[in-house]
């Protein structure tokens, strides 16, 4: 949401109906209140607006020399500096191990493919995640793939582990998430023939970090049932930031 | 389409209407005339038949089983045994100097998968290919991702950039091909900023292999062209088979 709202704002200049129509009108005066309750529609076409079009490269540079400079308005830090210590070690040791580490988000693929290999050290072809259809045409020259005005696919709950299934071809071993968005890659991960793990990450610690249940009650409920393991971020995080 | 035939043989007792019905009749009575002009409909039918609604573990095993018996008529060798020896070389070649090889194939995802490792070292997680839409369900025990009866998405011409977009996120450095369905991925690669290599295999030894233009007739016009290199199995490879 930071990156589109920096996107709107660079292209304003072009589209000066957006100074009196919503949801641009929001964007521009910073109404915080109007932008936390856009309704799916106007997020569609934020979303669309600041996306559809550019090739696959584009987007990733627009995504990469944002997060190059933006930092995060709670903690002044840039949103790349803001990782989790303890996923980084974790992250760090299973490879040393011989496993092959895959982020399945519901961002945007793009978004997260510019900054994983430096800040996870996760190359693009190990990141699953939210996107537009790709059109491919050499009818401009150089050909490339660009990214459809239509069909944004979200990649969240059983979009997980269909996208696994897809691009990795296998169950995983270990499967860690935070929301309920997670609770159907963690089940399928449970699963598996043979020896897995599930961790879930609870996002309670108000003071360092976030406290919130919302958006994963389903999933808390759940791993108490399957006896998945819970990590509390304040009894478990000695660190929160990298 | 071998594969196909053999289970269609193996669960023909559950369906006697088969016996007098096509396509399966022509199946059964190795129909090879009726067979060679299978209509869209027909080999949907066939290939809906005997894939969908099995989870994709179920599926892999499938084709695994059938891979580890089942020869090719013409060479009475293993079908995984029919490899070509240069492109085996090819692959050890890369993967040695640091690349990461993928197969991009037409045919199915689980059908490439269940040899792919064994046959050229390359791990499920490198193949992209044609597949049913993958459907999660948790509603049985265990959860698994199976394959749906409709939407079986076929990956050439466009598809194929298109998917190395959605799957690896970055343009292939080197693309080898053999057919009109390569062309776009070796466009997609040759328009790369930065040194590229394309590879096309002209099938052109009917005596060691085969010898056909059909369906290569467009991506030899433009290898010429776009000056790729263009490979003569007759002249250029000393050992076809490994």
């Amino acid at each position: 949401m930071y990156f589109m709202i920096d996107r709107v704002r660079k292209v304003a200049a072009d589209h000066p109906d957006w100074k009196t129509k919503q949801p641009w009108k929001a964007i521009l005066e910073n109404d915080t209140a109007y932008l936390a309750n856009l309704s799916d529609k106007e997020d569609d076409e934020i979303c669309i607006r600041t996306q559809a079009g550019l090739t696959q490269e584009e987007l990733t540079k627009l995504y990469g020399d944002f997060y190059k400079m933006a930092k995060h308005p709670r903690f002044h830090a840039l949103f790349t500096d803001l990782t989790y210590n303890p996923m980084i070690q974790l992250l760090h040791l299973l490879e040393s191990k011989g496993f092959r580490n895959y982020i399945v988000t519901g961002g945007s693929v793009e978004f997260v493919r510019s900054f994983s290999e430096r800040t996870y050290g996760i190359p693009p072809e190990q990141v699953i995640g939210s996107h537009f259809q790709y059109i491919f045409t050499d009818s401009v020259n150089p050909s490339a793939v660009r990214l459809s005005p239509t069909n944004f696919t979200v990649v969240v709950k059983e979009e997980k582990p269909e996208n696994i299934a897809l691009v990795i071809g296998k169950r995983p071993v270990i499967a860690v998430g935070n929301s309920n968005g997670d609770l159907q890659m963690l089940e399928y991960t449970d699963d598996r023939i043979g020896p897995s793990l599930q961790i879930l990450i609870h996002h309670d610690d108000a003071k360092r970090e976030y406290a919130y249940d919302d958006g994963a009650v389903q999933a808390l409920q759940v791993a108490a049932k399957r006896k998945w393991t819970v990590v509390s971020m304040k009894n478990d995080f000695k660190i929160i930031f990298h």
